[in-house]
């Protein structure tokens, strides 16, 4: 059977036409990872594994050994993955020499190439297992016209008639054994918070869980920091809560109040969110909206005597979107809504949270950790951050199911409603 | 007359209608910049001004006076100037006594209330004037029922009945002595690079003036980072290319790499930029990438022959944008099309220069630098990076006219190709 | 046995005083990487495993089963084992039912409450099963007076009187099963770069390391940036090269122009090193300093002439310490020393780090990139940057054997320089 | 009289010794901000000025003109002063032609070369000024062997023979005008929170600032968040407390409770802090940690009864420092001490900071700006923080004078108590 790695059903049987190749691996195979891992490689290339034999050491100190089945839809999806799993010791059962072929030209290789890791590598020549010289990543391995030695070369000064390595074949790394990276005050990377990655489809999935989350019986919950008014986008989140696509708002002090004072000053924090520009007077103008809101004795008042009309609260107001405001030391103010002892703030979010799937966090570090708390793990979370330190601290403080999109809330908050809609 | 902040040709007459009120400024006027602040305050908050008189401490150590009259088209924008350019010590000629209402209720004050500074504050009472205790920002004035004392107080704090100073007049405040901040370890901060800002403004402006330069005489010149293919943005950027908003394109051996790889392969760095997704096989991608464009020669040959057929390198050559891609020594391969010496490279870059009249920089720090040290000041410079450093950096290295946007590259894009087309 | 995470050779055998639990766990224990997560856990917690059973489903949809034997030095590691493990799904074979111990008072619960999860959890009471409700982490499980139900709850809402569970005894905990990562855009995260850990430890090892390099065979190679200058830390940089702790340094034209402006003219990049201060005609001296070099021809003769008489390249000179200056493109000058080609510089590189066992990268992204790259992954890298960004990329490029110190350059010289002289 | 940088009394007449130089500026030399750039630069370049004659435009549109003289201790003085303040369009009123010196090698200039800016530039040749071409930072200035034009040269190409500027006579340079910044959402950049800086001046600074404000009558407050305790500094910090450097700390739950957990469990975050491993019951710590005291009532009677005898709340208890801790809605717990309603906690720290003269904030986002928010201005205020941003933020939020350092905690905290004992 083949596991095709999106994991759609698949009815054709794997007998007839796949290939596979058998593979053993040795050593501390189950507490290096190495065994899962292999495993893990071989399904997500589109091809399958059985296992054949296994002994596993009863003793941390005992060596393991296993005999893997891959097996492929093709030839060459087979050796993809042969190669792949290579770089973690999988070594075929059955023994190959290597391909050689003369390079055919000087500063380049054949198209075919082996591209080589930064692993110690072998080679099999003339059935004999011969260690790769210069071990350099990407680069392509050279073999002496005597056959008795080989090195890495890079492809700037490869020379015509030097033999190359090609294809997969007749080649194996012995991965460098890993340091427990428990005891140590050293730990190995494996970066996962970038700003590098391809977004577009990141928020596509969002957009889809949201929509999945709206048609279901789960609550979307969002949780904002006041970057969602800073950067100008709060019509962008406005549309999402007229359309519904909130059930539940949590923020602070901040995000509220310059929504506010986005409606009746076009300000944010003193600065014009139409012009960009800084209007002197501004830094009384969040002060004078709270002033204004304790006046009126709540955020839902100002919305029912038509002082408010437009922007976040107002749509929540609106749309019977409940909002929780928490209180925090640096609010000014703060306005009549806050629940400002975190306590009695905590005890209602509590509540609140039974029965969301899905919450958005978006820009806030205090909020998306209080709420990332309180979140048992079976929660969809996705953090959106410009900064990806975030995004780590919501991780290390336990709640590891979250995704994180390292990315600018205004451009993310325009296209992913650009992507709800989009898709409907 | 009434100058606009924008500096649009005005020919109405300030003559008749406009308000206006003498002020005066003592101290270190011109060498702590207070005066030239405060005139650039009443301009930008829409007022004007007349110097009517000013002495000039002829040393470091003397005192300067001036006094200036400010007019503005309305008593309110009159009186808000009043009350920012107060803040820098400048004070009526004309004393008022400072107004006066009783609060209507507990914890707000009445609408007009004065908000405060953190900086030492003043208030006339009777003709006295009568220092302000607790002094602390965002707050209101209370007045002691005595009329004696006053103090800072937040607004959740004030009782019906208290005296609360309202409106603008008869408050001034005693800016603290900055101490000259180059003798000393220490600085002050006047936040320039943030990613709090409005973007959608910078954004637009942008647009209008690439959609200047494409058509005036100046070049557009672009220099972008292999960021712009991993994020999955290379479509809009190729896009810019074949609408004719780029002239000139400065880059590495990784940009050019990425975007054949996509073209090749559909993958960046050996993740896919449809689905997000990691093939593992991918960093072989890359390197085969940059050996079949060796083999051919050039990025032209290969597009002559039609192996590469989209991308940003296949815009250029097909709408014939002048392309220089530097070597560094992180490089793979390189690309046959890659200047490798760097002394060259700089060469080859200052006579491309010349004519440029606005540069993009894109998510590159090294390139940045590198062409911000080439370009004269009066070329235009934008640098829009995630990452709030390169910005700072290259403002420390000099190129101090670049104008900074912490933001995302793929969002960027995107909206800038929007903004661009909507306008047209 | 009793394999102590710190891998010391222990002689004393684990027989009669070692006390044991037999665990069982089940599902897909080999590609979800629980199996190897729990003995990991096992050990690094001082406890030892033996592997009673084990069936591997040969498939992938196939369930794995297995029975291991942990077993532990005294009860109360044991037991903090077995809780730990659990939190993976490993369940004691012999069921025990949970304890529950009534509240001696309100807001706080006993000493001994066990602490949760955000994980669904499960409980024994009189034998039976039953859920946990409102599951959420870093609260207490209160009982419901019936026994009949479960809940978590704050310990600040404990009431005097309520059934808390405590100790680690019949709970199970049933992890959320994680989807595949590779196969979408959607990534788990582990934070592995952060700035909020403890570093005396790490630089502590850092300081070993280099002993033992300097005592050993291998040389210790040093690639740095000019932060090392700009932060005034070149002096314990120097030591470094005199006390022999460097054999190979790698850097660029910045490095050696800015080291060499600190010599000449007492500043970096124009800042006084001494008093912090800008000298503003300080970016003439680093030119001038080129110039100077330019006009003796090699930064050796500059030595040789006694012009040049402090810092890290007369260090390097006088210690026979081999530097190699690789240029780019935004250099100034460059240096007569400076190696322009790319391609040669690279190659030179790699002739270098032949025999190299360990390498230190201060503050420099582009040369940690091109360094790591040639490196094999046997030799031991360590990236110290106050930019977690940095360490991200170099682990994203493929040198996963980098260990990463987010902190700053000038005291993590300090510092090393204090741990590698203290331990002699 | 001569005004050195750092303000120290002098009492020599600048009478017989100093030489000086007339100067004239033109243009919107005060509202552009130059005058005072001007006369700022000459008092730091250890010059001197008394301004002869100045005329202001009364309107904004009317140009100004000033003429100052310059005077400075000896002629290479002078120059460096006159060169500096060229760059800002300032002219020497008296006209000398520029020096003109052939190169006497290849690839180098004579050492008194004229290092270029990126302005516009021109000199003087035989009584005429002549516009410099290919302007260019960081280059000489070649003039032709006709002397009738001039053109920017790197110093890599420039041959023997050829005719270079050198000193900084006959030189002028036509400043960019700059756009008003207010106008428009763009912005200028001035790099001012960099981690580039040399720091051993600033922390020495912050050290004789806390010796000054022990023995003076002001308070010194610290405000200090978890990661003190995380990175492994609690000690220093301890010791500061104890050595009398800290009158008033304001913290949240997380910093007490994991000093609390170090004290108790030897972990923070269940990070231990000798080893650097993650022991993984270490979740735990924290939760018991505040459960032990929340049993006691108080941090006091944990330290009255013997159960806390180390850290720094201990310390706080021992030596009559009053702390006060607010609550956040990220609490665990909290510890009974802690404040949970953030208005009453404003107006506790309110009443606290009355008296307070100097302010040390480390490593906490929320707990300084909500400080800074209280603070008036006349407090010095230092932010010490690995993460550019919250410096950005403190700044923007109006706390103004705040002094912000870029740098790690541990090592931080090592070095000022380093400096604090060292000098007394």
């Amino acid at each position: 059977m083949n596991h095709s790695p999106d994991h759609k059903p698949d009815y054709q049987s794997a007998a007839a036409d796949a290939i596979s190749e058998e593979i053993e691996i040795q050593g501390h195979i189950i507490d290096s990872l190495l065994l899962p891992k292999i495993l893990d490689e071989i399904t997500v290339l589109g091809g399958d594994f059985s296992i054949n034999d296994i002994s596993i050491g009863q003793l941390r100190t005992d060596s393991s050994h296993a005999q893997v089945k891959v097996s492929a839809k093709d030839e060459e999806t087979l050796q993809k993955i042969l190669t792949q799993i290579a770089q973690h010791g999988a070594v075929p059962v059955q023994k190959h020499d290597c391909i050689l072929e003369p390079a055919d030209m000087d500063g380049a290789f054949p198209e075919g190439f082996y591209c080589t890791t930064n692993q110690k590598t072998e080679i099999r020549i003339d059935g004999n297992w011969t260690s790769v010289d210069l071990q350099e990543m990407d680069c392509g391995i050279i073999v002496s016209p005597d056959r008795q030695t080989a090195h890495c070369l890079p492809m700037s000064d490869v020379q015509k008639g030097q033999l190359v390595v090609t294809g997969y074949q007749g080649i194996r790394i012995l991965p460098t054994a890993r340091s427990s990276p428990q005891t140590s005050g050293f730990s190995f990377m494996h970066s996962t918070v970038s700003s590098e990655k391809p977004k577009g489809v990141t928020v596509r999935e969002i957009a889809s869980e949201m929509r999945r989350a709206r048609e279901g019986e789960g609550k979307i919950l969002i949780v904002a920091g006041p970057a969602v008014v800073h950067t100008g986008s709060r019509d962008y989140f406005s549309q999402l809560i007229s359309e519904g696509y909130v059930n539940l708002l949590f923020a602070g002090n901040a995000l509220a109040t310059h929504d506010i004072e986005e409606s009746f000053y076009g300000t944010s924090l003193g600065i014009s969110i139409e012009h960009g520009s800084s209007t002197e007077e501004g830094h009384e103008h969040h002060l004078r909206s709270i002033n204004r809101i304790r006046r009126l004795g709540s955020i839902k008042n100002a919305v029912d005597k038509g002082v408010l009309n437009s922007g976040i609260m107002y749509e929540c107001v609106k749309n019977d979107v409940t909002f929780l405001l928490a209180g925090s030391i640096r609010d000014d103010g703060p306005l009549p809504d806050v629940i400002t002892d975190s306590v009695e703030a905590q005890r209602k979010m509590r509540e609140l949270v039974q029965g969301v799937s899905f919450c958005l966090m978006i820009a806030t570090t205090l909020h998306s950790i209080a709420v990332g708390n309180l979140l048992p793990a079976s929660v969809k979370v996705v953090c959106v951050d410009i900064n990806p330190a975030t995004v780590t601290k919501l991780a290390d403080r336990g709640t590891f199911q979250t995704i994180g999109l390292v990315t600018d809330v205004e451009p993310f908050l325009r296209v992913l409603l650009d992507e709800i809609n989009k898709s409907e």
